[in-house]
């Protein structure tokens, strides 16, 4: 219990602690969830532009291609992660 | 309280709630935590090999490329990422 009355008296104690192992975590929440491991090739003749750049944040509405979402998940959780630029 | 014994007979209720949500977790534990937003870039005219991997799952030794620590994270987790592959 974390408080309780008896004959009139509190008695309470600290809060129950809850450790999250960060490491326990998966990592992508809902790209391609039926695919076992999601792998993707990128042909380098066959770019299109000089520079594309590609999602490693997993939350990229246009995966594989970075679409700027990382900027978000990072503001929204402290995290630090970008994209990987390709360069023809 | 979870339980209080009061007058000789316990009082209970359902264990507390907690709600972890997955969103508010970072994705990047320790690569370059020094930097703001850890980006790379592939410049494809100086890549050695005709395949390279580039790590997404931010948890290889040698990152940016890919060592194969996706598989150990996707199992501990049950999570499915895996790398970008660049092919020349
Ligand atoms: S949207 Fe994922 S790295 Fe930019
Ligand atoms: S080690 Fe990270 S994707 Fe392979």
């Amino acid at each position: 219990f974390n408080s309780c009355s008896f004959g009139g008296v509190d008695v309470r104690r600290p809060r129950r602690m809850v450790l999250v192992k960060a490491e326990a975590a998966g990592i992508n929440p809902d790209i391609r969830k039926n695919e076992d491991k999601v792998v993707d090739s990128v042909v380098v003749a066959e770019l299109a532009k000089p520079l594309t750049a590609y999602c490693r944040c997993w939350r990229s509405g246009t995966f594989p291609l970075c679409d700027g979402s990382h900027v978000k998940h990072n503001k929204a959780t402290g995290d630090n992660v970008g994209p990987l630029l390709v360069k023809k």
